[in-house]
């Protein structure tokens, strides 16, 4: 039985990992992932074997992890954030069924949604929704009806993926659709380059949002109708009396 | 300027902490915790004084902290999972602004939803919703609505505090709900005691589900239409083709 381990490496600083993430690193041959991620680890993990496929190339990527183990290497597979939340955990069994004689353990880690979170202040404190603005895997039209639906029911909303160069207009879209039920006053932030360097947090009203440009390293964070800023942090209280 | 670290310690395993949390609580000189979650890291940390409050004692806590840190002292208020998801952090910067002299720093961690999916495979894969189910701070009825908004979106859901002696039937409801727009096949699943001795996991229907006995340590993940189980796990896929 051969063993691939499915890591979440946290929002990219060393210390933002967990033991175990880097004791699985440390047990391993070869460490694979996407390039940006692997130049994130390397220095920390000299001996090791390195492989990368580009964007894109994410059901290549699994298929050399499970053909690397197959010759008897315990693979690390990386993923930024956690490696269950759009990460590779997924794929990995997908791709895994045609490779039955290898185990895998995935290893949770700081998604960018509690990762950011923290740098804003506390927006995630209650019921929140996580949603990808990304419609390169799925349609437009299911995430129209899942931010409409968040709204409504007065989610506090997390977005990952808000802009990319051909999505450049998705986070208005976005914010239009969800002043369709929340109130343009509605406390939003955002953290771009989470526990890396150029870190930086904005803290603005949803009307405010929908007119600032976002890049594909900013994570944003949408309010419910609690939520505040108490000196320029982003806070949603979960409830307590007497405050 | 006086410190608290406000810090998730993730599942409950020592190795699934973040080096940062762990450099925080040695830089700390109190720690301060539900009674339960200071056990669980007390033995790592010695030489450090120890503080605790039960459960629903959460204001007091945070007052607590704040003193301590008045006097000088370094203070490291611990939660289990993550601080920001259904943790102290947003009440402490409720109480902290009675202590605008103390700086919080919110030091994030695994919660239970990306722990507890890594146990159970990839189920969070995709966009999903996190809800409580404990209507202690929460009226019920907005409970139900984002249960019903969440279902009918075909989000996955991911329940924590399913259940607890007065609340014994509550997850049945939820299920309840959840069939009025998933089908009673949806692919579901428990793990309690997530990274935890005794640590149990199951992938199950949602009719299943609905007449499943849980407890306050498990959390529950509901599916979306697409979910699948492969090989007794429950995985959401992403949507890539050709897998």
């Amino acid at each position: 039985m051969s063993k691939i381990y499915v890591i979440g490496i946290g929002p990219g600083a060393y210390d933002q990992m967990t033991g175990k993430a880097i004791r699985a690193m440390n047990e391993s041959d070869a460490i694979i992932g996407y390039t940006v991620y692997v130049d994130l680890v390397k220095e920390y993990f000299p001996g090791k074997e390195f492989m990368t496929t580009p964007m894109k190339k994410e059901v290549d990527r699994c298929v050399l992890a499970f053909e690397e183990a197959k010759k008897g290497k315990t693979v690390s597979m990386i993923c930024s954030g956690d490696a269950g939340v759009y990460g590779m955990a997924g794929l990995m069994y997908e791709v895994g069924v045609n490779y039955p004689e290898t185990e895998l353990e995935i290893i949770p880690g700081v998604t960018a949604a509690t990762g950011g979170a923290a740098v804003l202040g506390a927006p995630l404190i209650h019921d929140f929704c996580l949603i990808s603005l990304s419609d390169l895997l799925t349609p437009w039209e299911k995430i129209e009806a899942r931010l409409l639906a968040a709204a409504q029911a007065d989610f506090v909303v997390c977005l990952y993926n808000p802009s990319s160069k051909k999505r450049h207009d998705y986070l208005q879209k976005a914010c239009d659709l969800m002043m369709k039920y929340k109130s343009p006053d509605t406390i939003c932030g955002t953290v771009s380059n989470i526990a890396r360097e150029g870190q930086e947090a904005h803290v603005m009203t949803l009307k405010e949002l929908r007119d600032t440009q976002v890049d594909m390293f900013t994570t944003v964070f949408i309010g419910n109708s609690q939520t505040k800023e108490i000196n320029n942090k982003m806070v949603t209280p979960r409830g307590y009396r007497n405050v």
